[in-house]
């Protein structure tokens, strides 16, 4: 019997996960039924947001154990039972994370067809949806203006990366925030920001500062908490914030909190929330702008890719830690089968 | 010789502050030198922006003992050296807690001049600043769509007061949140708003609920604290927050802080800091439309006065506590001397 390789959760984690907490599983290789589609996954996605459907407080709910972890590929159709969809079409499938997937061709929140003109990978992140979180944020939520600063945290992730690139293909001055000299230099001399702070040095807000002597126009945040509060800090008059996540918080209980309301106040600021949803309708309107950034070298990206469904959980607790630089993808199986 | 009676700091405040922090001065008449005016004040408004002022992190400086205490006037026009004004005329002025004020003509900031078609002490509240305030964040920042619910806290406040009215007069449903059945009562019999919750009773966030079962649309925040936070609980998708003040933290030194943020992402929320001054160029439209409303009966005022500079002290401790209802006005002299 053809079998399916799963990563099923072991048991719920107790703040930053532990690879024991997941546990690989199998069962027999789907089949397609009427209407149907069989995927074969090619690259897994890891993202923050998974972290918060395995407790339960992102997605439709809490895990219990051996159940599949919620998560997307990128993968091949390999049977069709669907008008939309032939065998050798490119899809990214919101499958969980396991080797086969089969799923209503016509579910559009759960299967999306892709045209590549780029690396496959790719569709899971720059031109993904962490690609369209930072179109989000930096085109309809808070555009910067010609020559403003815009700054974004987790820098070198698969958001950040975006963001700053796209504020810089607007025209606006980018600054941008990490937690290691690698990936400030990541930041900067790959996708080209202007400067980049690490945090993790002792005087991150006083290079912050340098680093801004206008103050802060756009902030784009994905991290929350005492970042949160430093950045709120710096903003200049009619400052605009994108809460887009909170990745300080995700491996902790209680509460998504500032500390440092005033100055949205004093600078009358604007803070809004950014959830990528929002902007599914816009997804081919941002794939062919960001596809023309890639090839004209605007919009450059970074991996951490590793091999083998049965090295995801580890590869997510590197995510989770921090450890991991660029977009965390697993490749499950060649591209051609 | 024509003694000017003033209000100064005898000593500052340490939180709410005392009658005691406070005491009664006085200085010579002063004159209208070249290009000024001489200007007897009528009507003095105390407003929560002075504890600030005092303590000097709203305005210019921290103030120290024997100065007067910062606040604005209504006032008669009875000298004048300057082209734009004459003997009789009304203004408003920046004069501080003291019975006559003398400033140049043209300073704009400091003096503008009333074509009074409504109770003159209403241009300190419902058609002055506090009036403005609501229109800055009604009309400008977080307008409510028809049938939307705005909620408004300090509800029987100056400010509170006429932002529900403005939004109540734009078609949208209009629910305050007062800290006594006096003031809910107030807000809705007075001011017509379709609901008020007492935050003084145990279960108001439960009555909160019940009085906006589709949640809320806007929020005027003019509180700030566990207030806020229990709003954005309840926050529709695409609310917006305007913060106005944090008068729940004026008398604590610390964070004006939240621990609720994670509704603003997942109700993809915006926030927006509200500064009265970015609104003064709007001054005479703001003022025709109010008092249209206000001729209209769409625009009910409630002041809590005394008569007396020496009782301005005790009249502003009431206020910081909460404990007066309406716009604190203190009437320094008789409008026709």
């Amino acid at each position: 019997m053809a079998v399916n390789l799963q990563v099923q959760l072991a048991r719920q984690p107790e703040g930053v996960p532990k690879p024991g907490d997941f546990q690989i599983g199998q069962g027999p290789r789907p089949a397609a039924g009427p209407g149907q589609i069989l995927v074969r996954n090619i690259y897994l996605s890891l993202d923050p947001y998974q972290r918060g459907a395995i407790a339960g407080t992102f997605g439709p709910a809490r895990l219990n154990q051996g159940d599949v972890i919620m998560g997307r590929c990128l993968g091949e159709v390999v049977e069709s039972h669907h008008p939309n969809h032939k065998p050798g079409d490119i899809v990214v499938v919101e499958s969980g994370w396991q080797q086969y997937f089969a799923v209503d061709g016509g579910a559009a929140g759960l299967v999306r067809k892709i045209k590549p003109e780029a690396p496959l990978s790719l569709y899971l992140g720059a031109l993904g949806p962490p690609g369209l979180t930072a179109w989000g944020g930096v085109e309809r939520l808070a555009p910067p203006g010609l020559g403003e600063t815009f700054v974004v945290s987790a820098a070198s992730g698969p958001v950040g990366s975006v963001a700053g690139q796209l504020a810089k293909a607007k025209g606006a001055r980018v600054v941008g925030i990490a937690g290691s000299e690698e990936k400030c230099r990541l930041a900067t001399q790959k996708f080209g920001f202007d400067a980049c702070v690490n945090y993790k040095t002792a005087d991150w807000t006083a290079a912050l500062k340098a680093a801004c002597p206008g103050g802060v126009n756009v902030y784009f945040d994905n991290v929350g908490g005492a970042m949160l509060d430093a950045l709120l800090a710096e903003l200049a008059a009619f400052g605009r914030v994108v809460l887009c996540g909170f990745i300080s918080q995700y491996n902790v209980t209680g509460a998504r909190a500032t500390n440092n309301l005033g100055p949205l106040i004093a600078k009358r600021a604007t803070m809004k929330g950014l959830v990528v949803y929002d902007f599914l309708g816009e997804t081919d309107q941002f794939i062919k702008a960001a596809t023309a950034l890639w090839k004209q070298g605007k919009l450059a990206t970074h991996e951490d890719r590793v091999a083998g469904i049965e090295n995801a959980p580890a590869h997510f607790v590197k995510l989770m830690k921090g450890e991991n630089v660029g977009k965390a993808i697993v490749a499950l199986a060649p591209e051609k089968a």
